[in-house]
């Protein structure tokens, strides 16, 4: 995703502004464009946490087009309220899929934290992204929304499908040692009233399967159940 | 997802307490804990943008176990770095897939925006997650990993899939009218040096195709075509 510009255009705050280089540092992108940004919110932002290289390279336009020079896909965000849009609109996760095919530069543009994107700016872009989120409040905070749109640039839609790696399990033997020394402690101990029945064995044998301890686990309970049973036959 | 709750472990900045509510409110999550807070910060917090509600219903207790009181999944973030981790761990993608499974009440845990969370908390949880990013700078904002990791389990995995809706082309005989007109004004305003030739008008029909009308947009061009004659003749 190199050829990505990340475009906030008016931005006020200077937190947002720190913010959403913070994010573009913590996915990967390097190339952030402030559009007529108010001076003193960008230089207060160049202290930001963790992203000062990112500041430093970021470049100021005077117009959005200036800006936008040499892209060849530009996607407007919006909460795509309050108005008609003139141009297709996305949820991010087929948005972020059209982007990430795109061959050549292309730009992801963020509005004001008031008034987000202008009539203008929108008829700059090929499509409208929207992030999912509640009728009732659609509108998301800039920084959080330009961390949850490059997540969803990055993400990796395989990892979800790939599962746990497999872990080493419980061996049947100690399954069993340890099934045997529960017995002697549970009859020691006075647990059981009579002495064990094949049932009970059986019983305990799933009970203690029903653990799912792993290979080290096991051990550290077979050391358990040994030291209490030297302690209750002492 | 009713049933998740966000616990925060000692936060300290309430415009990431303020960010946290923010995002839960956007993406629909309303049950939100505070585990020791600095008192200073959860007050001010309370003024955030939007999440007034969340967190007015935000609890507040003095211990991580008193917290997760009723939960049967608790899931602690983490970068991963700095520290052997004994819970499994997996990524986001992973991760949220097995809290959208869980039958029954969840606890998704963020540690402080310095530390992270502690060995202590750790010791809590049913396994790790962490937010896929760049070795060099892993650790996110809180209020932004905080809005990723919600994003991420109310995202629709078959949004992606979806494409966009199909949409009214141009029709052939409105490419063909185009055509028409088109050639007409490039032979009156001088354009073509010889009169059309089947060869020209096959490249004008092709240019007009590539420009993958929709129906709409096509009677525009139509109208502009028509007024551009008109004037060419007068």
């Amino acid at each position: 995703m190199d050829g990505l510009k990340v475009v906030l255009t008016g931005p006020r705050n200077p937190l947002n502004i720190g913010a959403a280089a913070r994010a573009m540092s913590n996915f990967g992108f390097c190339d952030l464009c402030l559009v007529n940004p108010y001076e003193v919110a960008f230089r207060e932002a160049r202290s930001a946490v963790g992203a000062e290289a990112i500041l430093e390279q970021a470049r100021e336009y005077p117009t959005l087009a200036d800006a936008l020079s040499g892209c060849s896909l530009v996607v407007g965000t919006t909460a795509g309220e309050h108005r008609e849009l003139r141009q297709p609109y996305y949820r991010l996760e087929l948005g972020a899929r059209l982007i990430r095919r795109h061959q050549g530069a292309a730009a992801l543009l963020f509005g004001s934290e008031k008034y987000g994107l202008s009539n203008d700016d929108l008829s700059h872009c090929d499509f409208l992204m929207g992030i999912p989120s509640r009728p009732e409040h659609r509108s998301l905070n800039l920084g959080q929304a330009v961390a949850v749109c490059l997540y969803e640039l990055i993400r990796h839609p395989r990892a979800a499908r790939v599962m746990p790696a497999p872990r080493k399990s419980a061996t049947a033997e100690q399954t069993e040692v340890l099934r045997e020394r529960l017995r002697s402690v549970l009859e020691i101990s006075g647990y059981y009233s009579h002495s064990a029945t094949a049932g009970s064995e059986r019983r305990l044998r799933a009970l203690i399967k029903r653990l799912n301890l792993n290979h080290q686990d096991a051990v550290i309970w077979l050391g358990i159940l040994r030291q209490i049973l030297w302690r209750l036959k002492a």
